[in-house]
């Protein structure tokens, strides 16, 4: 359920919360079953510098939390 | 029988203990084998910070415990 | 044999230590092959606080010992 | 052939290694294939603290080394 | 489907981001179904120190993150 | 292939690296897929302190090297 | 693939970057699917101290990245 969930998150800009408190927001272009996911128009977000990083491959393991982006 | 009781805990407000020490506060929505949740409405804690989230997909494996909320 | 001796457990209190030093008591009510817990009328003990939680889901891979309350 | 080893600690008071440093020492009274244990009669020694825990199931992914007390 | 991206980043450089924050940029040469990459012409980047590695196989497990250099 | 050396390791004495550091040194006795593993006479050397262990069972996810000692 | 490019380095002198950020550096006689090595002649480095090792058995899971000496 869950990963029904990420489907409906696809195409959309996501926020998504990481292990060392990065924090990625991109669209969702792609996901599999382990959360990896392919991200667009990235952007990282790492204590207080803002970078842009295009399309990124996220390794799943990394992920604690996702949000949808309004 | 873990499983069979977070079942018991759908559609209510829940709080999630994180690794992190991160508290999600939110209404369960969905979860699967791993432990990953979807949760709505969703209030996140840490030290003396609370934010408001909305729809959350979360990893299962960053869990510590979940209580309901009354 | 763990798993049994879990299973002499049920509808007993027990004391958790978990991985990040907080220990979790209250009556075991479920458990699976995980050692993932239902607890009833729990009680948390962090540091020098101590909390009630009332019923809690424990992912067991934060456990590293269990024994009886008596 | 570890395993087998294990067989032949059965019954016997053993000391336990756990990866925070902890040591607990109690007579093994059971095992499964993930090194989860029960003990009985189980001594805890952490720092310079001794606590008695009485019968006690151990996780078995929490420990680095066990030998026999003599 | 990320393994599908991962498939339109061969023979292109890309940046990798390490669990350690150390950077690793070379031209990807192969990888597996675990995320272990073979990189060619590699640069490695950790605080203000550059490295030429030339040719690297890096275990997936270490990998944060995957971009595109353009 | 490394567990064929291990093989050849068995019956003579080894040094192991652990993850904390810590340094076993003793006679390989029996071995597993895990590399899980039994040694004979075993000291313990950890920062500048040695202790004679006896005999040991090691959980092989802290090993970090081997080597024979000569 | 990268385990196909494992075997282009067999007996040849590689560096290996562990997650502890040791490094070790001998000529690869030995791998498996783990990325378990085998190492000849081998040279640990850590901090500003080399050590001669001889054989080494590595766990594979310690491994970040493997570049080959020149």
């Amino acid at each position: 359920m869950p990963l029904k969930m990420l489907e409906s998150f696809m195409n959309k800009r996501i926020s998504l919360l990481l292990k060392d408190n990065r924090i990625l927001e991109g669209k969702l272009a792609g996901y599999d079953d382990y959360m990896n996911m392919v991200l667009l128009d990235t952007e990282e977000k790492a204590s207080d510098m803002t970078r842009k990083l295009g399309t990124v491959i996220l390794r799943g393991n990394n992920v604690v939390r996702m949000t949808l982006i309004d």
